[in-house]
């Protein structure tokens, strides 16, 4: 969110509040359901998901209140023109005391079919909820696998996001810059996100900035009082260059603004022939009067090449510290690319493509309906990984001995957990001809109570997951995390889901008669 | 925006913050810049755009105020640690009284290198502009745009946006919602938006409504104090066949909450042998009780067959106005192509793919120094076409004989308008061959005051606009808006500006030096 609160519950498809209300005026009024949010299907050619978008699930939970001009407003629609007044005053009084919500940790790994949410309570309630938890999961998750995706191929290197110019609005931009600093990155150029959500900010200059100075003169040499005309014109006739006037006097001026943060931009004019030098003569100054902190950004042309030669000249002249920082439509492949072939950089920017998913804008996650009135329900489908595996489910992640993940298994919520140390069969829930027995070291409940009695119970700081997000990568198999043709991990499910799976597949969609 | 204003001043890039200060602390405080926003390429393939984003730069304007918690967050950052109080009095002081803006009209159809917004003031206040009214035009010109390319494949069919649980963040769903409605769309299923924006909704129901009933029974029989099981009955063993009755009960309990907005959606089971001979029952109960305005809605299959079946069947049950909405992951080109092979559709339902402008998921709007204290600026760049026009330039469209645009020109501010009836020579920007001598029937100035005085100038209604950008489609060159193979639309420039472009490369870029 950008500012407080700004949720309605008006934010919803239509049809939940049409379909809620036909519930009402069935005798649906009373039924309680269980839905299951999920998705089918990894983003980006990966195996694996940074769970994310609780920021935005608890702002929804906590905010679900129609206004009066709400209700105004659904009444003024001909859809509802034939519309009880109870249902109106349902609405009015709506509150979710009688929904409970188990979901995994907020920057879990998770993967396909694996239920990441679970909503119980009134039938018309839990459908009301669908279209904005969806859209907050759905994004968040998106931007959060994408940023992770960075973080493992650009390794220890640091890691800015700038994409709010690009981004889908302005929330699309503040989703982003939360999930991408939950996916790894380690900082926002977005000054709002910082305040908000507590992201360390990072921003140097823009090249309208370079192009704003014609000269040194325009530069104020007076430093705390003191004039370093004298001492600049030194050091600047030093290594005999003609270099672009204009720049040098926007490096200077901002050098006296941030001396302990000087990271200049250095391709506006010409790299090797301008601006690289023109740097080193302000790191000079700035070294001469005890700052430190020094550091160049490329935003165009050839980074492996400029890096390379940026890093030899900086090395020559003395700073080995200055950091070199890149940009300019930088994506997970063009770093990992840039990497191999030797590039020397620091710290990357990366706007359009993390901020939009551009590779991949869209995650499929969906909401389904598993259970009514204690009855389960299974979505049939002609495509088979379509479809939906029935019944409020429980999660475990079975865990090996080298602490890594083997398999995650659903089951019925009437069944015994796995037991560590003792082996639990695992099917493929639509394969039947790929199956496991597994014998964990270590079996964690992936579901935990998010919320009930109306309260939202987790309260973690983003920080806090963060941390424990890339620590628990650690436990995901390097064959399942690699950038190219990674192997799936396995969500498997018991033996008796699988039996109930068949017994409604059979019952709900008899074989098809061909002649 | 999603409720009132949720703007805040530190939704931008850092870099304009710490720019800011640097223009601040060195001589450039009462410089006076202007920029210009423009994008270089069309998205989608395409040549030409659907301006949109005015309802964000009208809340970035009214709302640009820095509180104090936002000046506490700024002074903690390390990087202000040596800023000088005066810095902070200024952005707590913060006004736009002093800065002026031209607009090109919300909903014009724009072309690459044209300034669609002109600021013009301060160039510590210009710049710190840029972040925010970049996020406000990129995305929403793009979904405004590709909404258009949809509405000219769909013809005059009817065209419902619903995407929002797939959107990028609350706030990508209102603006995609508003962006679709400005680019040709009818309705949107995003209530909020409805309410907000006055845009049509439009809902029916999901799978999980269909598969919370079980039977005929659970559906409520008394309508309006009448029981009407036994018409109900009888009508149903009409047709002798055997449906899904949990389907057939769904639909009922639907059809008495709705009974004038019956639009049932038929695939949960059996299209053909369950779903639509199920709609045909409901809508024969309707038509008995008075009611009319039927539907069926289809979202998954094979949409051109399962449409020209329904259309048969439901011509042949005698519900010829009955009509058939489709959806499923649809897009421009899915439709372009279904429409090719002859479905039979009247209105189709366009989620993901609109609301996150999938195919190009962002649009490079850029935002350029032009002109600093009436010394014009360019951008030199080694790629041509990334070069920037220099000076505040007037934009003029020059339209025909036939009412259709010919070109836009661009010219510096000191030149007169070409004038009607009379030749008006018209440069390429880059290529030294294109060139044209146009005789337009009309001129049209395009940049319009759009804020002033701290003032926003623009008011008019959405739906106006919406109205007047379909309309002045009319005056595009079908060559030019074609899906595939567009031809591009001239943007030209004054020989004077050619002049300015010349004498600026020379001076800033000399020729390099090859040996």
């Amino acid at each position: 969110m950008l500012q407080g609160s700004t949720f309605s519950p008006l934010f919803t498809d239509f049809y939940q509040l049409t379909m809620a209300e036909a519930y009402f005026s069935s005798n649906k009024k009373n039924s309680v359901a269980t839905f299951e949010l999920f998705f089918r299907k990894c983003p980006f050619g990966g195996e694996y998901a940074v769970l994310a978008g609780y920021d935005l699930v608890r702002d929804i939970l906590q905010n679900f209140r129609f206004s009066e001009t709400d209700l105004d407003y659904l009444k003024s629609l001909s859809a509802f023109k034939n519309t009880r007044p109870d249902f109106f005053e349902a609405l009015r009084t709506l509150d979710f005391k009688d929904v409970e919500i188990l979901g995994i940790q907020e920057g879990e790994i998770v993967f396909p079919r694996t239920p990441l949410l679970q909503i119980r309570g009134p039938l018309y309630k839990t459908q009301l909820l669908e279209s904005a938890l969806l859209n907050a999961i759905n994004f968040s998750t998106l931007v959060a696998t994408y940023a992770r995706r960075i973080r493992l191929v650009a390794g220890e290197r640091s890691l800015v996001e700038f994409g709010l110019r690009r981004a889908q609005g302005p929330n699309g931009a503040m989703t982003a810059a939360r999930s991408a600093y939950l996916g790894g990155f380690d900082a926002t150029s977005n000054v709002l996100a910082g305040k908000n959500l507590g992201i360390p900010v990072v921003g140097t200059m823009a090249h309208s900035f370079i192009q704003s100075f014609w000269a040194v003169s325009e530069a104020d040499l007076i430093w705390n009082g003191k004039n370093i005309s004298t001492l600049f014109e030194k050091i600047k006739n030093e290594d005999g260059l003609s270099t672009n006037e204009g720049e040098l006097g926007a490096f200077l001026a901002y050098a006296k603004a941030f001396p302990d943060n000087a990271l200049l931009l250095v391709d506006t004019y010409n790299v090797l022939g301008s601006g690289i030098p023109n740097a080193i003569r302000i790191f000079k100054l700035l070294r001469e009067m005890g700052h430190k902190n020094f550091g160049i950004r490329l935003d165009s042309g050839d980074l492996v090449y400029f890096s390379k030669q940026a890093r030899q000249i900086l090395d020559a002249a003395g700073f080995r510290d200055a950091k070199i920082f890149a940009s300019n439509e930088l994506d997970e492949n063009i770093i990992s690319s840039i990497q191999d072939q030797g590039a020397v950089i620091d710290s990357y920017g990366v706007g359009t493509h993390l901020v939009t998913a551009l590779p991949q804008p869209a995650l499929g996650g969906v909401y389904k309906l598993v259970e009514l009135d204690s009855r389960p329900r299974m979505k049939i489908s002609q495509q088979t990984e379509k479809l939906v595996l029935p019944c409020a489910k429980s999660v475990y992640r079975m865990i090996g001995k080298d602490e890594k993940m083997i398999a995650d298994i659903l089951m019925t919520c009437s069944e015994p957990a796995p037991v560590a140390g003792s082996q639990q069969l695992a099917l493929h829930p639509a394969d039947a001809f790929k199956r496991a027995l597994i014998a964990p070291t270590k079996v964690e409940p992936l579901l935990q109570p998010l919320f009930a009695g109306g309260k939202f119970l987790e309260d973690k700081s983003l920080s806090e997951k963060r941390s424990w997000s890339l620590k628990r990568m650690e436990q995901v198999r390097p064959d399942i995390t690699r950038q190219k043709n990674p192997t799936p991990y396995k969500v498997s499910i018991s033996a008796k889901l699988k039996s109930l799976v068949d017994e409604l597949y059979n019952q709900e969609s008899p074989p098809i008669h061909l002649e």
